[in-house]
């Protein structure tokens, strides 16, 4: 599909509501070649998995979970009544250490779903978790930003807004995220409200609650309770959210709070170990394999010990540290084959899957950015990852989301998903007719099934100069970054927001308007 | 396996004969942090395969490319002596067009090895061609290069030796190559004796012949039997040689030429459709597939009819072209489909199989360049891809060999040849020890298991920097292309050519001297 040109009325038509993207000036922009495209619904896997244990291995790092999950044991940190709901479930509490006996996490995740439908407020933008989707959504947690200036400096919430502008426009983006970046102007116990609000207004994709703290889990229902209505809350999925593990085997008492929270109001959550292998896992593949495992049963059976059926995904992050510098590093092989593996894990457990993105720790989008990102997004898709967090903006080891980056990671996206399509093997697919009609020694340039089919027939990049090196050198020697910053400025130019009814919004405004008065500003 | 420190010492001792590149300068750049390495021996793949097609899908375009043969059928061009053989073995041969009947092609290749060796004169350097075996050779072709000093420029043939230099220090490049660059201040009718003299003088990887002309092909051959001795050249395979078709459909007679010389001397071929679908097969995958299968069945067969047993590769080369320049595209999903259903019909056909590379189109080696070489040797690797062509330094589409983009993909293939070695299950690898020694809340950087594993446990890049932002200020803000251009000069200032015998050093310069004598120079 053209992913650039002449697809904007579509989009317009396509859209719920006034103004939804296809305005006018979107379709100058599209008519000038800077429009971002039709918006694509999630991936429907149509191609195999890849996966690199056999069963045997499989079965071996099963055992060793639930050996270290009995022996060892997960602790659940400052959060009594986590270890109560454990002691009731038959759990072997000692302290805050639970060591849990073999088969316990594995039942209470049977009432676990492994899909469920996660709801935007444009129903078109819904999004399905699980089983042969995958979903896209941006970078999550950068305090920093690289901006269109070249400039390397905290973020705000106008460069929030900004990334949740570009996630909106994105065509091959799914998902609006959470924390695209860090708007360390607001103050930190505020910011939940605007960072929640951003995603409401700005996008009609479906988004990420806070996690920073119990309280701040609650503003992000009750705002969902406004925006969706509260019955529509209380039986559906709306949010999804983040629960780091704090690896090695730990659960904390900030972690803990924000997911009963989200369980209880039947909302989604992520239980991820945050691995840097050799130094929050053992630097073996199969070790932190083992060890992964283990933190999500015990994390993901907690949810359904709050509330069975709560939709949990697993989750895992995989990097490795540099044993010289400790400093962690993406798109290296060992995090490949965790991640591979960790699929393979959470399909046998029957939960959604995530993990990956479009990870590098280098500083500037150069080289070395995209070849860390392209070996991790690779294998994100091929692993049949769920859910993608980061998938877009990623630099310097999650420390900055960088603008030029998201936009060359979004055409890297828009590949994957014509990628996942796989192979067309209808007539017209076959093309022997094409076959027939050219012939040996000529060429398919001007043939039918070419005239028929060449506007979607290949990925049309928004990023890559296919150019001749003359031609090239003509248009200024550019390279990728600078293209990707001329698009993100012609995109932003280009913004329309999504309608939000009037009522809502003053609702919205409201809500945040009392919360904010209620407390002094907190910076740290 | 750290990757750039420490193992030159154990390299010298590896390696065969004196001075063969263990000698003190490369100790002294090791000791520095830069130095190679230790040479890694081609990829014994440990990992599984990924497939896009299916039973069904494989049979359907298995079919069609019988039908194509059939009824289409293929050029054999400027060659009677082609086209006398199809008759013979039972072809409709009309014109120059040969038809076959279903099932011949298949039946001739019957004879054709599924794994061979090709040898290096350092028989620690000899590869496995098919099976389990990946084997990665440097870039192919290009008559310009960008240097070391960011210019663009005609290839000389003191670019060819370092790349030649490079390949030969480079731990995970396998191969020296054919053409790493065209040296075009050497005469056009006498590069190839030069090429094939620096394959031999600066490396002992094994390399590739010229395709040029049957009588270059003529030329590589006698010189092998001097290098390797006549009887050796007669009973073993020393020289790979590649063969494209003319896509669609065509063979021509020169390449016919130098495939029957090199089958006769039972030297590999690998017979390749060059690809850029929309111009040379049609637009989509699976038309595309079947039109590969098709030039295969009938180039490879042929090797058969020339000398039964002859080594020969199945080959693709996969791009699509952009449907509004006509320029080739890189990195993109179709060739990627392509590639990995290629890998599928080869195995069926139980013949070696080459593909993909490092590709892009990018002019420099910027954040595209990356991004699409990264998906294109992704999906190399997973295909099974035995032998990979254009494994470092390809750039501009194949118009330039570049260094700076040598260095990093060198880099880059040794995290494939690490990731390709799979997960450890021993007890070692599920480091349930190093579990239970850490407990919960700890962190494994000091634990036993790690302390005995840290020097191997995670691939080591010779490029990224892994450090934080303010030390990577602080060094100078390079990027990766800066930091490879480092590496290039260093790798090139310390480089010990391995030790090649006078006498058979005398006999190359003498065959040489004599054929320069016999042709006045020609550059067109």
């Amino acid at each position: 599909m053209d992913e650039n040109l002449a697809h904007a009325e579509e989009a317009g038509a396509a859209r719920r509501g006034r103004g939804a993207g296809g305005g006018a000036a979107a379709r100058r922009a599209a008519r000038s070649g800077g429009g971002p495209g039709k918006t694509l619904t999630y991936i429907k896997r149509q191609i195999p998995l890849y996966e690199v244990l056999n069963e045997e291995g499989l079965a071996l790092i099963e055992a060793n979970a639930d050996t270290v999950l009995e022996e060892v044991g997960i602790e659940f940190r400052d959060d009594a009544e986590a270890l109560e709901l454990w002691r009731q479930a038959g759990a072997d509490v000692r302290g805050e250490r639970v060591h849990f006996p073999k088969g316990l996490c594995r039942e209470l995740l049977k009432t676990a779903p492994s899909v469920f439908t996660q709801h935007a407020r444009n129903p078109e933008r819904s999004v399905q978790i699980g089983g042969d989707a995958t979903v896209f959504a941006p970078v999550y947690g950068p305090p920093f930003v690289r901006d269109l200036d070249g400039n390397r400096r905290y973020a705000t919430i106008e460069d929030f807004r900004n990334f949740v502008k570009l996630a909106y426009m994105a065509p091959s983006i799914h998902h609006s995220g959470g924390t695209v970046c860090e708007p360390v102007d607001v103050p930190v116990n505020k910011r939940h409200l605007d960072m929640v609000f951003s995603h409401m207004k700005f996008s009609d994709k479906p988004f990420m609650g806070s996690v920073t703290a119990p309280e701040r889990a609650e503003d992000t229902v009750a705002m969902a309770k406004i925006l969706f209505g509260e019955k529509f809350v209380d039986d559906n999925t709306v949010i999804i959210n983040l629960i780091n593990a704090n690896s090695p085997m730990v659960f904390d008492e900030t972690m803990l709070g924000a997911a009963k929270v989200y369980a209880r109001a039947n909302q989604a959550t992520i239980i991820t170990p945050f691995i840097l292998a050799g130094a929050m896992s053992p630097v073996t593949v199969a070790g932190t394999l083992t060890q992964v495992l283990a933190e999500v049963l015990a994390g993901a059976s907690f949810t359904q010990l709050v509330r069975p059926g709560a939709p949990v995904l697993f989750g895992t992050f995989a990097s490795s540290i540099s044993m010289q510098s400790g400093a962690p590093t993406f798109g290296t092989p060992e995090p490949t084959l965790v991640s591979y593996g960790a699929g393979q894990l959470a399909r046998r457990l029957g939960l959604p899957f995530r993990t990956g993105g479009s990870l590098c720790a280098s500083k500037v989008p150069d080289a070395q950015a995209a070849y860390e990102s392209a070996n991790t997004l690779n294998s994100t898709v091929l692993a049949g990852t769920n859910f993608v967090l980061h998938a877009a903006g990623w630099l310097e080891g999650g420390l900055a989301s960088c603008y030029e980056k998201f936009m060359m990671d979004v055409d890297q996206l828009g590949m994957q998903q014509k990628f996942a399509a796989g192979v067309d093997l209808s007539e017209n697919g076959q093309a022997m007719d094409a076959i027939r009609e050219v012939g040996p020694g000529s060429h398919y340039l001007g043939c039918s099934h070419t005239q028929a089919n060449f506007q979607t027939a290949f990925y049309r990049s928004s990023i890559a100069d296919n150019n001749s090196y003359e031609q090239w050198l003509a248009e200024g020697e550019k390279t990728a970054p600078q293209r990707a910053n001329e698009l993100a400025r012609r995109w932003l130019d280009t913004y329309e927001a999504p309608y939000l009814d009037p009522g809502l919004e003053d609702g919205l405004n409201d809500f945040m308007a009392k919360k904010k008065e209620s407390m002094p500003n907190a910076f740290t």
